[in-house]
């Protein structure tokens, strides 16, 4: 007699990530409780499984769900504002600007919808986040069902959602209280960066942390200009500045990291951290190259994001997954490093890793969460198939996504969001563009 | 009594491109005759122009056609064949073994209708062409309804096309005379490479382009080998033997341009000369760095090329004009460098400068063809619009173009093809794909 299950999908190719590489063609993954059950050739499915819910999919690929390693979800509602100018000029005089102005609970709503709305379009199931009012970005993701992890922010100056350093961490901790029950949104703290934190935030961080399990969620070596203030006001680059903190651990997802010495890699693989990188904003912004390579060749676990759509200006992980494929090998100067099926594992397992969540997502294995995602390759733009993991990171498109779920929630249906209303976004974005252009300097 | 016309478009925005820059809000842009009669608001089209056919488009941006400024169509059947090797293991182990067992004009009539029918889809109205059998190229191409550009190719080995040198710029010569009075059909000579064309054919498509007064279409130092086998081979880099055999002129259209010495940017320059940005193909090959602001600050025109879908591996010219936006300010360590608006012209007016087309194609001007790309920026991904310039760069989505037209002809509507019949293309891409992947060495 065939067990009864809650959802039998069948695809054309699974693409399980771990093992790298493997790819299984016909087969059928099980979905019972919101987890992977089981994953076994199509024509077995039968004797073994029944369900009311069966999903067909010729021509797709069935991946784990996208990791977003690094985003500012919210600031989808400032993308576009100002672009073509560097760092440090597009925070001082327009986003921190309109950060001051605009933020509030009704910003981080809408704006987290939109950002959430995209992202899981586009094949996104988890996303890494920083910004204010984490608590709002956690009751938007819960409800719309995507995975998430707040990041506890602390920053050296005031904001609408804490006043200094204390009430960051007071916040932050009836943050990770509240959502500590919800299967699918998780917390970490996230100290802005090395040069807006100081030293005695950074210290309790790290003890709490350690006392709560949670990841460290950090900007590090972003752009050369961090080093130079670095040196300049505390006599010593920001790594070794984390270093003598005792940040420096397999809990720490330290994010950008362009401006990386060879000791400095060497720490910080010794080191056990993670890092996240952002290709697409690392070049939008001119920061700098990561050294992709270097790092994966000392056995730091890379992971990718896509960073805030203000300076990328997508939260498309296919694309920045083909970004990071493409950049690295440019880089790198060799067409074979950070091959397709190392650039999906970066988008993927390596994020889960990053998050402390490897054993909840990140790969299609039995016990996992059903965190999954189908992409149409018999589409115009990636046929023939000869290889369909190439296929995948070089030339599909978000558009190619057609179902996503997570923890066997059904979120996107044959392209179509069943948790959010697109056009009650778009009229809030509307809405949201007027009273902000209204304020920019530039407009 | 208002003016009798073929169509009137009426968009949210227009965006002529010259003048660099220019938005134009709630206008309506007048066809006549598969020409472009008057730009002008919408609001006084009313008394001034009537006819049969209107299409409002709220939320759209109106924008010269995409100019793809080298590819090679019918690569598209080899698209993903062989992935993360370098160009010269990717060329002599995968892509000359494909072609020397399947060129053929069954091969280049469905590769090139694959090709054209992602290029239009993608918003491309014009493409310039390098490969085998331009006469089918410019067959598929003139049915569809695509401006094109066919290369009419030289290479030093023989080919199910040509069998030497002689027999290839004579087969050209035919090719060019039998689309002669086609408007929408052009022709340049294609030499394929300094490294693969001997001297005396060199010399004589020199002679030829003048005489018959169209653009040469060659890969100019593509990669670091390339310099290398010059020096070796000719004593001399390769430009300079271009430089040597009156070569550089302003009919060059020279595609890659990796790798420059400050002294060949200035004798370049100063021939005049076009050069074509691949920055997607030169990523995924690992060929260098196009320096493009040294490039533009000498003067020189810089237009946009996908290369083929086999080293991309996509036909996507606007994700090609936003690799090239982000991948310049990488390069150059300036966020401002290749701002949105010029990234723009470089994949539009820049093209058609380089073909040799821009009385005809490249910007929306009166007189200018119809060759039209509409884009709707209210999409998910490309909210709030706050600068609608930005949002194509930097976020929108192939999947956001919606509406084609070439010499007014309606290509594209509502996102379906019009001349193409996806269906017969995809069955015809799997049946390719069982016939290669049975001969391919890996596989």
């Amino acid at each position: 007699m065939p067990e009864a299950v809650d959802q039998l999908i069948h695809a054309e190719w699974i693409i399980p990530v771990v093992p790298e590489n493997l790819l299984l063609s016909d087969h059928t993954l099980v979905v019972n409780r919101g987890r992977i059950s089981a994953i076994l050739p199509t024509e077995k499915v039968a004797e073994q499984y029944q369900s009311a819910q069966e999903i067909s999919l010729p021509g797709h690929a069935l991946i784990p769900g996208l990791i977003n390693s690094h985003t500012h979800a919210a600031m989808a509602l400032l993308r576009g504002l100002a672009d073509d100018m560097p760092l440090m000029t597009w925070l001082n005089e327009h986003i921190w600007p309109a950060e001051a102005r605009w933020v509030s609970e009704e910003f981080i709503h809408d704006g987290t919808q939109l950002a959430v709305a995209e992202m899981l379009l586009g094949g996104t199931t988890c996303f890494n986040d920083m910004y204010f009012f984490p608590d709002i970005t956690g009751r938007v993701a819960s409800s719309a069902g995507i995975r998430a992890v707040l990041g506890l922010i602390a920053i050296d100056f005031p904001s609408a959602w804490a006043s200094d350093g204390d009430d960051y961490l007071h916040k932050g901790l009836q943050v990770h209280d509240q959502f500590r029950t919800n299967p699918i949104i998780h917390t970490a703290f996230a100290p802005h960066a090395p040069y807006s934190v100081a030293d005695p935030i950074l210290e309790r961080i790290r003890t709490l942390a350690d006392e709560l399990e949670i990841p460290v969620h950090m900007h590090v070596h972003e752009t050369h200009d961090e080093i130079v203030q670095g040196l300049q006001n505390q006599g010593k680059r920001p790594m070794e500045r984390l270093h003598d903190l005792g940040l420096l651990s397999p809990s720490l997802a330290a994010v950008h990291m362009t401006q990386l010495e060879k000791s400095e890699i060497e720490l910080f693989a010794a080191s056990g951290g993670q890092v996240v990188h952002c290709p697409e904003s690392n070049l939008k912004l001119a920061s700098g190259f990561c050294p992709v390579t270097e790092l994966t060749e000392a056995g730091i676990n890379v992971a990718l994001g896509t960073d805030g759509a203000a300076s990328n200006n997508d939260l498309d992980m296919l694309s920045e997954m083909r970004s990071a494929a493409l950049l690295t090998k440019g880089v790198a100067n060799n067409a074979s490093a950070l091959p397709a099926a190392k650039a999906l594992s970066m988008a993927t397992i390596n994020g889960a890793r990053a998050l402390g969540l490897q054993q909840e997502t990140g790969s299609l294995e039995p016990g996992k969460s059903a965190d999954l995602v189908a992409v149409d390759l018999h589409r115009i733009n990636t046929l023939p198939v000869y290889h369909p993991i190439s296929q995948l990171v070089y030339a599909a498109g978000r558009e190619q996504v057609t179902h996503v779920w997570v923890a066997g929630r059904h979120l996107v249906s044959e392209g179509s969001l069943t948790t959010l209303d697109l056009q009650q976004l778009a009229a809030r974005s509307k809405d949201w563009r007027e009273r902000i252009l209204a304020t920019d300097v530039d407009n």
